[in-house]
């Protein structure tokens, strides 16, 4: 955060039916619709990366958008996030898997490390962090918690998320509390690491009156803030997220930077570095 | 159910690590070691379904286990769920995915309908049910709901799961009820069908005193219950499951039949026979 003065993340949701038109030009004229799709999507992905991810300090690609499109889904996931990393991008994979300790080891080996097999090791996606869904509870986290760390990634569990519908479980009362601060006992108690842990929690940028509790129940931990611009969300009502630090608050924004061209009389990838850009400017200034 | 006298599950969590001595030996002897090992985990799976299939009504493919491979590991999925339905089986996709709409939108694409891109519309694995995880509330859950009802698909939503951790989240207290029991009540109104509804309830075999309690706030959900065999649940402690009629109550083995051989002194394939048929008739004569 600090080497690229930013707190922005980009998030990378494609839908093969709202591309680029620079990307869909530039998709292969043939081949399986699941190929061609896939191939476009992950040209789309590399063009929002360049215009961007300059601004950017990593980008989240949500792992349905290509999972959708099957073993050319896949592959495109890999490209794009090695096309981030070449650009000096850390890679926040949004899956929110979890699962009872044994599948979420495997989960774990997907996105964060890797599998032995009788044929030699298969590599992960390599994934920085992971988001993490925690309803099956601690022992559910815990195989994500121990691969994370043992190479220097992280995590990053649902608490409050920025949907709607999150009232209906996340915040039902438990004595004086709330599911979700529940929830971020649990994920304080897992994490490790001073100023910030390496256990990170997804709060939502559209109710801002959580970010301030949440942050005291979850002194170290780094937020990330999805919610901002097509959700609703505003950059200026999350100072409490910084109180550990600038990297204690990360703003992922996906429609609003992926779409900037539709509110604008730029083209796709200008109107794209210059939205980034504002939010980058707007959250370094706050932090 | 009625049909093939079974209520069993055949749950397919492959470990490339562990995978059946006649399955290593068919796997190809040269390329990558991912695609090695998924061709391995494809024919691991098609033996298993070949063995203990007879005795069952679906499968259950662990999506994790597969996941880990990544675009190798996908298309062994396919074929695995291809393989099942040739077999008559149906496909339970276990993958307790769930996010905001728009994404619950894109991951069922990916494992219940399909994907329209400019190239054509690419289809998802065409299960006929995907369990789905209720953390992030009712907004999460629909898009789901609504497209397998579109194409008389189910789904199962984790309530009460079987692995020690549950206690944390799902148990919490929430006025005179818990978390779980909430959840119980949004899959209750979601549901659609008499006397079975569309929408069902993982609920872990393991602590069989929850059963008869979800039963009455579920009426006529489909229980998917994990837990029997190697986590310690036993079939004789779930007849309140089967309140709706037989196939309200759908046993998941995975480890139990897959590994069977290990506490036995039949070969892979009789031993998984052997184990997956008398379960069936354990819960046959139960329900």
């Amino acid at each position: 955060v600090e080497e690229r003065e930013s707190q922005v993340v980009l998030g990378l949701d494609p839908d093969p039916a709202r591309l680029w038109p620079e990307a869909l030009a530039a998709a292969p004229e043939q081949g399986a619709p699941a190929e061609r799709a896939a191939a476009a999507m992950a040209i789309h992905c590399a063009a929002l990366i360049a215009s961007a991810g300059p601004a950017c300090v990593a980008v989240k690609p949500q792992v349905a958008c290509f999972e959708r499109l099957g073993a050319a889904g896949w592959i495109a996931l890999a490209v794009t996030c090695a096309r981030a990393r070449e650009a000096g991008l850390l890679v926040l994979a949004d899956g929110k898997r979890g699962d009872i300790g044994v599948t979420s080891e495997a989960y774990a080996q997907a996105f964060l490390s890797s599998t032995p097999t009788p044929f030699g090791d298969v590599d992960g996606l390599g994934a920085d962090a992971l988001t993490v869904n925690p309803y099956m509870g601690r022992d559910a986290l815990e195989p994500f918690v121990a691969a994370a760390r043992d190479r220097g990634a992280g995590l990053f569990v649902l608490v409050r998320t920025s949907n709607p519908g999150a009232a209906d479980v996340e915040d039902l009362p438990v004595g004086e509390a709330t599911v979700h601060e529940r929830v971020a006992e649990i994920v304080d108690g897992l994490g490790e690491g001073e100023p910030l842990a390496d256990v990170g929690a997804v709060v939502g940028a559209t109710e801002p009156q959580h970010v301030g509790r949440l942050r005291e129940l979850m002194p170290r931990a780094p937020f990330l803030l999805p919610g901002i611009g097509a959700q609703g969300g505003r950059v200026e009502d999350l100072a409490p997220a910084f109180a550990p630090g600038r990297a204690g608050g990360l703003i992922t924004a996906s429609r609003s930077i992926a779409r900037a061209h539709e509110t604008s009389d730029e083209p796709p990838a200008t109107a794209a570095r210059m939205e980034a850009e504002r939010l980058r400017a707007a959250a370094w200034a706050l932090s």
